[in-house]
């Protein structure tokens, strides 16, 4: 039986949806032959972590105590602690969990797990690489920094996997690094990797206004809290950024052309959340809606895709026709488009639901037990 | 660097390719850590080896030979040998490759990979896999064996790649197993699997005749030899018994419904290819032309598809909306719909070329590249 220790960043909804995901999967992954166990987790305020890292684990009704937390707004902190357990706060958990690292890393391993949203964690990712840790990313973040930073977290490739990063759950990584490693050229990429856009850009094909359709989306619970991180075509700069570098490309977040649904008058720090559901959006409908006129003349819908081709990286709106995979996506599913020399007429093409804490809990899960070859025996 | 001695059995269109795939990715693989030494290639008549299987290898030079050898219709015996290598034929050859993987398998490991199309390959394949070592197969046969046979060759899931034999290099496999290692339950899969059945459906489907169609693509060489190979379902029946045995099904090939597009008194042993395709096929464009134009009527087309859900695992002829994946595919592309809990009302859709060597080999070499942390550094 492989074991893997397993320490994780993020509580929110992925994270979340891990925990049960590992809880539920014992049995299977009895058969699989892999055991997770469960060192330590932490939220953006405190670890909760087991007194002895070598032998000890958070159990299954401990860590579906930290879900059920977790789910009512609670913070960790909330959660009693017995004598087996520790609580750190601030900068005591971040040395804490390096501390971890360096015991860990060089005997029986660990796989340090981020399901944050948050740039924070960065630090300590560059660290545990360093220790011989492997890490396990649903964070877009560390990946979507400087060169510099992403040069070390993938410096040790077979030890960092992240295939929640782009497409939730879907095999997008995967696929690309199967082609890259038998040596086939990928030279063009194009997809559709929002499930926020791709919702509203099929409502707009329907004539619905922009002002409406991003209304309902956020009452659905497809947008961010602030609906405007998903309408800047931020999240999807960073999805294109993680794969043009996949590809080798040495570029930055400020070399890909962005299209924001949105002026910057209307940025976040010109105007609030209510100001911009309320009068913002509203004067945005028109010329929107001209746009999705002119490209149905045309028999063409618009979509919000990505471009990764030559010495383009771009993301922004695009006229396609209606009859191409991309002009067919409705909804929230993803759809990517690989083309290389194996798929150079008729490309590659990977679609399905490309959001949501399930699915991306789901890939970061098989990301974790895609990696037990790394470990010990135990 | 991670080592990979590798051992190829079949040097046919497949082989031959992944030969030269080796060597073209050196220099890559080098940057990825891992070089692949390749100690020895059999045919079906002989088995060339390095005579110390521990430190020797056949170089790019003698590889390429190789290739140009089995291109030019030769077999492996008339490459000349030097003292450093030894030929075996028959018997002995099967002796020494089990004699190698005993012992590699217990040290530096040994990768033995089926390229062929062999049923007489089984028989070394659970002896390795019982010696410790890895096994990658393109070849279908081992896998739609015994029910038994096939519990030898996966008992260590790790050591067992076969993503070539489903789909050629699209990652089918890796993503169901992606999906099952991750807890979630597939239980639905709907695909077109063959090239060949793919082109002929929507030939038909333009209106062409089924004799003439089938001409066509033998001498495209889209093909087995015998067009009946292809045209019999089986190829595509012993795909969807590899993927129902992914799923846990414990079922054997006879347990498949299979639809043949030419009746029995067509068979092999009745009569000649020839005959076949100047008689036998001209009888049956009246019949299959009105299932197409009953189709049409309904908006639909004519799909050789597999099916596998609830207790049912069947290939054939279906009736699709025009407007489906399916529907939409056009000439040989393969296309895969995985339906499970994260991928319920929308499936997840794979879709690409699905057959040539180049593409097949590519998907054995990531294959290769996928176990190397099986094999110790050096």
């Amino acid at each position: 039986m492989k074991t893997i220790p397993l320490l994780l960043m993020g509580c929110g909804g992925v994270g979340r949806q891990l925990l049960q995901h590992i809880v539920s999967c014992r049995s299977l992954h009895a058969k699989l032959g892999v055991y997770l166990r469960v060192v330590g987790v932490c939220d953006s305020k405190s670890l909760i972590v087991v007194s002895d890292v070598f032998s000890m684990e958070l159990d299954d009704m401990f860590l579906l105590e930290v879900c059920r937390a977790k789910l009512s707004g609670s913070s960790l902190q909330t959660l009693c602690s017995s004598g087996e357990l520790q609580v750190l706060t601030n900068s005591d958990s971040t040395r804490k969990v390096i501390d971890i690292a360096a015991h860990l890393g060089k005997s029986m391993g660990l796989a340090l797990v981020d399901c944050s949203a948050s740039s924070e964690t960065i630090g300590i990712l560059k660290r545990v690489v360093d220790l011989g840790c492997c890490i396990v990313l649903a964070n877009k973040k560390p990946l979507t920094s400087t060169m510099e930073d992403y040069d070390k977290l993938v410096s040790h490739a077979r030890h960092i996997r992240h295939e929640s990063t782009v497409g939730a759950g879907l095999p997008v990584i995967a696929a690309i690094n199967r082609i890259l490693a038998s040596g086939d050229c990928v030279h063009r990429i194009v997809g559709s990797l929002s499930g926020t856009l791709g919702y509203v850009m099929s409502e707009l094909e329907d004539g619905k206004p922009l002002s409406q359709v991003v209304k309902a989306a956020k009452s659905l619970g497809f947008t961010e809290p602030d609906p405007r991180d998903d309408l800047s075509g931020m999240d999807v700069a960073r999805k294109a950024l993680i794969l043009a570098r996949l590809l080798g490309w040495r570029i930055n977040l400020d070399s890909i052309k962005i299209e924001s649904l949105f002026p910057e008058e209307m940025g976040t720090n010109v105007m609030s959340v209510e100001e911009f559901l309320d009068c913002g959006v509203l004067l945005l409908d028109k010329n929107i809606q001209e746009r999705v006129n002119k490209a149905s003349l045309n028999g063409n819908v618009l979509r919000y895709v990505c471009v990764i081709e030559g010495s383009r990286c771009e993301v922004g709106i695009q006229e396609l026709p209606k009859d191409s995979p991309l002009g067919r996506l409705r909804g929230s599913d993803n759809v990517l488009e690989i083309y290389s020399r194996c798929y150079n007429n008729q490309p590659l093409v990977i679609q399905g639901a490309g959001a949501g804490n399930d699915t991306t809990a789901a890939g970061v899960l098989a990301d974790i037990v895609d990696i037990q070859d790394l470990f010990p025996e135990k």
